[in-house]
Order: structure tokens, then C-alpha cells, then sequence
């Protein structure tokens, strides 16, 4: 099967056969390489070839879109999520809004034991379902590539539970998804005065399962005051690694924590968060192997500080962007309207941010090699925009959707 | 026709026979009156009652939708925007990341003076296809009533242009419009070395051609430091008074101009965008007629300070919001997502958000009589919206659409 797209206004994000970028660092995300008037042809579930119009080889193609006047990038690639949930948590939103903290309202058995709460009175097909139809929902906004968390378990059934829903999630979607074991996102009720036992529980028990049926990609922790500390962190990061779990972790939301430093030295693929950044977490990130992924939505949502991204990118870091989504912090994954809040907010470029969501979200998920740019041979999942005049109208025309038709492996979904 | 709404989970913004309100200030925006499990009957364009299921009455009805799980709400009255323009300003987007102010930019040709060269270059017909194109999009996120400037004319033949598309769409549109006269939004370059000059043309030779040919219903004035000053306003308001046309100005955007303080002077239906507002403003509003509009999209958009609605509200002043829809400083007209912007930033509750952009937002376009609330003999301008847990959910669900269907003028559009 061959689908060539044809008179393609802008193709974002090229890269040619030789050269290989595995991500973007610093002032290089200023930089989105693109070919104006170019075709693009897919064969099966690959990027099998593209140009400029004027260079373009005689050759068979299947089916023909014209996309005058639209462009075409990889799809986006969102770094960390939470899209597996119970319900929604608006109830609280309107607690915060009346002045409630985020960590006043964790205090009192809201925030993620709530979710759990919740989680643990849903069937499986219930929250496969609920994930399913918002998995759909992001796609439509071009979402191509998404990592899933658990983490509203936070016992060895609801984690299990969540895992096994994210597998089927990869089963059935087209979107390529990553699965990350967070059972450390908050320490369960029944665990608060002694907090020990449940990284026993996680550590000696829930690891090992969920290991030995390979139900995870990455190990998470919520590194953080009143959550999980230093130590903590350490330990669960190091008995992830043992069962070849490598970490991805929450830091530095709510307080200078260390969660950088501490995801630097076990070798994180990435630290994501970072309202709390300074010289120290910088420093920490230099020369390492670990990206730096920024959640501005929740910032937006729970109306605190944005994170410093002009910063992180002038230091030379290759700072990445993820949507967070969640039923607490931010309870959207629309990867448009996050773009308009890095631009907006965070003083990030429409190319920086781009940059962040494409090459840098895919090497923050590992999924370089196949996703993030437009390369011969990477999968072909594909946005095609409504007619746009630039890259920077997508971010510039906020609450609007760019995306008109989304392929993936291939296939128009 | 008869068209009715059954099982209706929450019919939001009742308001029974007998009561008027016209507006709702301060603490009482806290309530949205409502009912639970309710049916509504449409006759024609009007709503012709309704009520709790357990007392619907036998009636005769042409057609039935069941509304199980979802809610019905007053569409949104959008009480400023600047919906007619020739195109979009993203190149400007990326000059303000990089750091130049809004007021840089306006100084160098581009804003107001840039969106003005480019309508006086465009055709009616493609302005009006234009517009139409953006209004269908606003409808389907909710609006069902809008207020639309002239302004990017900035000549006798722009500013007529504009205000014909926005007569065209009037006349074509379900929604309901109003139309305001805004040539004195920036002075052009040939009259910045003869400011009065300008204000002579609008007053002498444009207003009087708007105003004879029914053009239309409000004046408005950039009241700002490097646009028109107390001065010029009051001098332009007073001529628009004289025919016939009442003022809603805007004020307070950059700096504290004085302009709600002229503005309620000259008893303007609303002073609007008000992100400079201290004890002397709030005092002049209350106990006046004038309506305070707050344009948050655009504080959002050019990441500016937040209009300090708390306060307002606290001091118990009838807060609108509207989106200030316009290429250069919001080009967004989606209210779900104002209502978040709102929600999460000014730390507005969903109801104050709802309440600002129903029944104040009538208020700010006089159409409270018709628009605005749930109530017998006004007109059916609906949303249906999609299955939804509480009102919370519009604002707290943000970049999502919550409405499924619009009814305007009592018909699915």
C-alpha cells in the first residue's frame, strides 16, 4: 500500500538519510529544517520517501492526498501521562479556585488518593474504555505517540490493573504507547505512619510482577516534599534498574527537592516537571543524558509559576514538553493548546516548542530511532494540518485545532 | 414547530416568570439557579417553557431530544470582539516572544495600522467569507450572540467596509449581532503629525454616514496612553451620543488611563479589557451603569498581567467576560476555554465565569430582555452540551469543546 501526499504547503521537521539527530539541544531548537511545495510518500506503515515537488520521481502510488495549502509534521509526541483514570476531579478544581493548596487538598485524602480511591472501585473494561475514548481525543489534536503511567493504584491489584489496561491501550491503538510504572505516586492511607512498607510492597512485591509479565517500559517516583524523598527515590530507583526498569521521574514541581539531581545520578531518560528550576538543577543537567521535560499545562492549570524554559534552553539544554494529563493537575492533552501556552508563557519560540514535542518528546520515550522527524524509513505517523499560513499559526491560533487528517502507521485514522 | 428537551441532567441560568434580573453583581454570581432532571419546550424561536420532569405537563411536540447525562445552558453572549479582519498577525507573535512589547510593535507599523493596510487591500465578499468562516467556529463552541467592531478600516471606505460585512452577517447568521463603531481604535500614519485632523474625519465626515445609514449600534474608543487620550475620547463620545450612539469603550489595557473614569463619565453601556484597575476605577464603576468587561484571552495571549477579578467582584460589581476575538492580541473567540483562563487565573468560580458570560454578557449588548437566561418567551439560543458531570466541568475540561449541539433562534444548528 502506497500513500503519497502531494503539493504539501510546508513539510516540518525534515531530516535527511544521513544525519542522525537524536534530539535537539539549546539554541539548535530555534531550528525546524522544512521543505516548501514538497510530496511525501508512505509506503505500508513507513516513510518511504519525500522532496520538493519540482524534484519529484515518477512512481505508483495507491491513493493521492493533494494537502494545497496544508502542512505536514510528525505527529507529536507526548512524554508523560496519566490518561489512565476513574473520573474526573472538578470537584476539587473548584476547591482550589476558593483557595485550597494543591498539597492542603492532597492532605486531606484528596489529589491522588482520591484518584485512587476511585480507580480501585473501576472495572478494567470501564477504565479501558474511559482511556480509549480520551486516547481518540488527543489523537484528534495529533497526538501520534504517548507515554501512560500508572500510579492511581497504588496496591498490587489497582497497579496491576492500570498496567494491564495501558497494555491492551498499545494492543488496539494505533498510537505507539510507553508504559511507566508509578505505584510511588503518593503514599497510600493506610501506609502514612509507616512509609517504609510500602516500598517494601512496591520494591519486594508489585516490582517483581509487573516485571516478570512485562507490563512496564519505565520506573516513575514523585520525588517531592510530603510525597516521596530523596532516599526514597534512590531506593526505588535502584530496585527499578535491577528488573531493567529504567526511571523517568517527577521532580522538582512544587519545592527545590534534589528530584533533578537525584534522576541525573541514577541515569534518568528524563526529569519531568520543573517549576523549580535553578543554577543547581542546571548544572545537573549539563553534559548528562537526561532530558528535561517541562509540564507548563499544569502550571497553567493549578495557576502557579511557569517553569524556566528560556533559561534551560539558553544553558544548552534539550528541553522537552509533555501535556501531563491528568484528572488533578491538568486535565488535558491537547498538544495545540500546550504549544500557545509555551509560546505565550514560557517565551518559548513556535520552532523551540515544536522542536520540544516532536524530536525531544520521542527521544524522551526513547522513540527516536522511529518517530520525532520526518526521516525515510521512520514511522509514518503523519499530522496533516487545516490550511495554515506558518508553523507559528498553530501556537498563534490557540484554542483551535491544526490538525485535519492524522495517519498513523500509515493509515489515516 | 415545537422542539422539546427531555431528561435534561442540568438545566443551568433559570429564571422564572415573574423575576428580571438584568444583570447579576458581585456575591450574587456565586449562583447559577438551575434544575435537576428538567425538560424545556421550544416554540418556534422562543423558549416556551419548562421545568422538572416529575411535572411536565401533556404536550404536543414536533420533535423530542433526549438529553440524558447532559446539560442545557444559555448560549454564550460574547460582548466584544473584533471578529472582521483580513488576516492573521502570527509574524507579530513571534516578534513579541522575542521580546518586543505590544506597544513596540504598534509604534513600528505593525498591530492596528497592520491589520489595517491589509483590509483596505481585501475585498467585501472575502471579508465576509472570512468572518462567516470564524463566527460558524465561535457558534459551534457556544456563542449564540456576539458584538463585533469595525476599526481596522481606519478611512471612510475601511470603516464602511467593515461595518457592511458585519450588517451581511446580521442578516445571514442564526446568531444574534451587535454591531459597534470603532474607527478611533489607532490613528493612521498620515494623520500622527495631525491627530485632531483624524478625529475631525471620524467625527464630521464617517460618523455621520454610520449613523444615516444604520451602520451601527455602539461607539467605541481605544482609550490608551499612544492612542486616543481623555481628551479625544470624551470628544468622540460625546459626538457619537449625539447620534444615537451609545459608547462601550476600551480602558485600562496598559495602563491607568483614566478611561473607565470617561467612560462611565459619558454613562458607557461597558468599559472593556480593564487590566489596570485599582480602587479609583472600581469606585467610579459602582453605583454607575456601566458594565466592567474583562478580556482575559488577551492578558492570557500576550502574557500580561491578569485583570484582578476577585476584587471586582468582592466589591460587588456586575464582572463580563468576553473574548476580544482580534488577529493581533487574541486570536481566539473560544469562551469554554476563556472560562478556563478565567477560572484558573483570575480565580474566578465556574459559576461567576458562567454568570459573566450569560446574563452580564447580555447585559453588555442589551439584549438581556432576550438572551442571557433560561427564561419563558425569551429567545431559544442554546447549548446542549456533551455528557458532563457538573457546571464545573466546562472550565475545569479545558482546551475540550463541552457543547454537542446549538440551538439558535430555536433551531439545531
Amino acid at each position: 500500500m502506497r500513500l503519497l501526499l502531494n503539493n504539501i504547503s510546508g513539510l516540518f521537521q525534515t531530516e535527511d538519510g544521513t544525519a542522525t539527530r537524536a534530539r535537539v539541544y539549546g539554541q539548535d531548537m530555534a531550528n525546524i529544517p522544512s521543505i516548501t511545495n514538497a510530496w511525501l510518500l508512505i509506503e505500508d506503515h513507513r516513510i518511504h520517501s519525500f522532496g520538493k515537488m519540482e524534484d519529484q520521481p515518477q512512481s505508483h502510488a495507491d491513493e493521492v492526498i493533494d494537502c494545497t495549502g496544508q502542512s505536514v509534521l510528525p505527529a507529536w509526541c507526548d512524554s508523560h501521562t496519566h490518561l489512565v483514570f476513574a473520573a474526573p476531579r472538578d470537584g476539587e478544581f473548584v476547591d482550589r479556585i476558593k483557595g485550597l493548596s494543591y498539597e492542603e487538598i492532597a492532605r486531606r485524602g484528596g489529589g491522588i488518593l482520591n484518584s485512587a480511591r476511585k480507580l480501585n472501585e473501576t472495572s478494567e473494561e470501564v477504565l479501558y474504555e474511559q482511556a480509549l475514548h480520551r486516547l481518540n481525543a488527543v489523537i484528534a489534536t495529533g497526538t501520534g505517540a504517548i507515554e501512560i503511567k500508572s500510579g492511581y493504584g497504588l496496591n498490587l491489584e489497582g497497579e496491576l490493573k492500570m498496567l494491564r489496561v495501558i497494555r491492551k491501550l498499545k494492543e488496539n491503538s494505533p498510537a505507539t504507547i510507553k508504559s511507566t510504572f508509578l505505584a510511588a505516586h503518593a503514599y497510600p492511607i493506610e501506609y502514612q505512619n509507616n512509609r517504609p512498607a510500602y516500598l517494601e510492597l512496591i520494591i519486594n512485591k508489585i516490582l517483581p510482577i509487573v516485571s516478570g509479565e512485562g507490563l512496564a517500559d519505565y520506573m516513575d517516583v514523585f520525588c517531592e516534599k510530603g510525597f516521596f524523598d530523596i532516599d526514597a527515590t534512590a531506593q526505588l530507583l535502584e530496585a527499578g534498574w535491577k528488573y531493567g526498569l529504567k526511571p523517568k521521574i517527577h521532580a522538582n514541581q512544587l519545592h527545590y527537592s534534589g528530584g533533578v539531581q537525584i534522576g541525573v545520578r541514577h541515569n534518568a531518560i528524563s526529569v519531568d516537571h520543573l517549576e523549580c528550576v535553578g543554577d543547581e538543577e542546571i548544572e545537573a543537567l549539563k553534559g548528562s543524558n537526561t532530558i528535561p521535560t517541562l509540564l507548563p499545562g499544569a502550571a497553567f492549570f493549578l495557576g502557579m509559576h511557569y517553569q524556566p524554559a528560556r533559561k534551560m534552553i539558553d544553558a544548552g539544554l534539550p528541553v522537552c514538553l509533555a501535556t501531563d494529563y491528568n484528572p488533578g493537575s491538568c486535565p488535558s492533552g491537547n498538544i495545540p493548546l500546550l504549544l500557545s501556552i509555551a509560546c505565550t508563557q514560557l517565551k518559548m519560540t513556535p520552532e523551540e516548542a515544536v522542536n520540544a514535542v516532536t524530536i525531544n518528546g520521542a527521544a524522551a520515550m526513547e522513540l527516536q530511532n522511529d518517530l520525532g522527524t520526518i526521516k525515510t524509513e521512520k514511522k509514518a505517523n503523519l499530522i496533516i494540518t487545516q490550511k495554515i499560513p506558518s508553523l507559528a499559526y498553530i501556537p498563534y491560533d490557540y484554542g483551535n485545532n491544526p490538525v485535519q487528517k492524522m495517519i498513523l502507521e500509515g493509515k489515516i485514522v
